[in-house]
């Protein structure tokens, strides 16, 4: 973690990845982020991946360095404690962040009545507040239909839930300019931010809309080869692949150097006439380039690969299953300043992710494991809203407040 | 746009997605990013799609809303006058954003040097500064070997290169941090950023890590199923397909509701003796599931799928073409108030989203197109430097500014 953002305090009403992973990056930046958690936990508190025991990987990934209050919200005592937390005094407290819908005990509104200033981000997934969910925007905004195999029919939907984590990185700026603004004005105010939005205003900056709209085309799918320069993937002989990117003079140079095609190359492009150290004459040739590659990679080694690739400065990478990726792969270990082995509570030992900028003037912090649900609950009651041990005995006789039973 | 972060200034030098990314999103919120541009411009200033006469799409939705500056920096003067527009004094000027190697003339100490609390976020494929790019980064986190098609061997990429927009909103992330403590301090700093850390972080964060460490598992592909819940595509009576989720019992519940399989699917819980109400119990009936549900898909056209879907309030998208998406789906349009027709010099009129965060204390202004390569030389040296018509123009005769020639 990082103290950069130091004193900074927000609440979280969250579940799966948005909400999490934007509060997640303000804790590695140091916030104190408490987690309203629900008693026996939000909906994906035992989201998969999970332990043999039963604990989720996912949430303890995505809740590191936060603590966790466990409110019964349907009384309207620990409603009125979420509300305490939400809206405390304080400079750099009252800042809401939650994927949940922003109504009843939630509402914008009721909370800004308790603290003028609040800043209070919501995440949905229409702008309508209709539902979608990350697979389901992805699949409008039109990827999907592109990827794959060539020669494959139907949708190839992602893995990797990335508008889920744009949505989150978006959140925090969002939190970080109004808190700015309101540092200048003293006036806070409700963000919002539609998951859908987060794709579609991509497909604008990267030029998806304008395609349609002004060349009328719609880009076609085309395998795993980079539209309109040079990236293709290739098998090596010992079974492994990597993907090779050429997109500009000088990684085209490299990669023509550690595979010795100089004179091949030369000739391709006299055959066709292109000059080759352009990327849309690359793209044009690329079933020729391919086949002149593809013997190099196909005769060597990954390792003998990695050796003339980096040797002469080519961009490519390997291609690593997760576990390659864990076991093998350097940067995926303590060598990396951003990870370190933690302890995660009811889980165990394993590598975990600060945050991945660093900063000259904020040293790292060692990275803090998610909390236990409700693990929190009697330090926060008592060190943030000042009550009594007597008090708080009384909130958990009273089913209102709950703390961590394991 | 929207004014939020008015009066903040910097000077982008850039290529490709992360850099200019970060910049756009500032710009977006009001910021005034200089584009320092090398003579000709840079090496994404042609990349693909282009329009039939020449200009990238690519170039111009990245590049919204900021201005250009043409500076020949192979001369001293050139460099000089970059150093200049960079260490400007001002509280909130002094912040350079960056993804090329930040060293020679954008060497921090140099620019530090001259102005001593200086920002300036750096963005390099590795953390060692060795190259990668968004698609090779991609190959070695895991993911194209657990997508596409189930029975497909070899890895899938995708096609959305979202390490890079990953990388620029966490560079936004950065700076706004690192401009906040300035506040506080007074202190500067350099902030550096790895394109391959958002990948790992990201692996830490969603729990691949741990799942290899903890469960030695490597998580099987699961075609276009979403791990450990129900999710899934179905193809529709009129040859279009949806994406189905159901996390939440809510939308398990609506799901049902929708397909009229309420019975069949209460009969499947009670024969495999599984509580379907538990995303888990999903997971492990997923085939039996699909093989219910896909009669009434395969047996109904889009438009009816969608009426009864969104009755009973379930979670799910069609699937869309980036035609389809612009054509057909309202929330690419002007009904989005994040959207607006543009005019874009050199191009012509298209849609074009400003910033996905709705801030209720900042309204939305108009979309900014592109500057035009050097379209704001002359206008920075005279209102940002200071420089009499007599020194623009033996800047020009010298070969050390162009302005845009279209």
């Amino acid at each position: 973690m990082t103290e950069i953002v130091k004193g900074l305090r927000l609440i979280e009403v969250s579940a799966f990845i948005a909400a999490p992973y934007a509060g997640l990056t303000l804790a590695e930046m140091g916030a104190d982020v408490i987690r309203n958690d629900p008693v026996g936990g939000g909906l994906d508190y035992r989201r998969w991946p999970v332990t043999s025991n039963n604990r989720s990987l996912y949430w303890a990934g995505l809740n590191k360095g936060k603590r966790s209050i466990m409110l019964n919200i349907r009384e309207a005592e620990g409603r009125e404690l979420a509300h305490t937390l939400m809206t405390k005094p304080g400079p750099e407290a009252g800042i809401v962040l939650t994927n949940l819908p922003a109504r009843g005990w939630l509402s914008y509104k009721e909370l800004k009545a308790k603290r003028d200033d609040l800043i209070m981000l919501g995440i949905t997934g229409n702008r309508d507040g209709s539902v979608a969910l990350d697979y389901t925007v992805n699949a409008a905004a039109g990827f999907p239909l592109v990827t794959g195999p060539e020669n494959h029919a139907g949708p190839v939907n992602h893995v990797m839930p990335m508008w889920d984590v744009v949505a989150g990185l978006s959140a925090v700026n969002g939190i970080l300019v109004a808190e700015r603004r309101r540092r200048e004005t003293g006036d806070g105010q409700f963000i919002g931010l539609a998951l859908a939005d987060t794709a579609f205003s991509t497909l604008s900056h990267l030029g998806y809309i304008s395609e349609v709209e002004i060349n009328g085309d719609d880009r076609p799918g085309t395998g795993n080869q980079v539209y309109g320069t040079f990236g293709c993937d290739f098998a090596t002989s010992d079974g492994r692949r990597v993907m090779i990117t050429a997109f500009t003079p000088r990684h085209w140079q490299a990669l023509q150097k550690a595979t010795g095609t100089e004179d091949q190359i030369s000739a391709l492009g006299t055959e066709l006439d292109l000059d080759l150290s352009k990327e849309e004459a690359r793209w044009a040739a690329r079933d020729q380039i391919v086949a002149i590659l593809e013997p190099w990679f196909s005769g060597h080694t990954l390792d003998h690969a990695r050796t003339a690739l980096d040797g002469a400065g080519a961009c490519w990478g390997p291609y690593q299953s997760f576990t390659q990726a864990v076991r093998e792969d350097s940067r995926v270990s303590t060598e990396n300043p951003m990870f370190e082995e933690i302890a995660q509570p009811g889980i165990g030992r394993h590598l975990a992710a600060g945050p991945m900028l660093d900063f000259s003037a904020a040293p790292r912090t060692p990275v803090v494991p998610a909390p236990l649900l409700g693990g929190n609950t009697d330090e926060i009651l008592a060190g943030d809203l000042g009550l009594s041990d007597g008090e708080i005995g009384r909130l958990h006789d009273a089913g209102i407040v709950e703390g961590a039973t394991a």
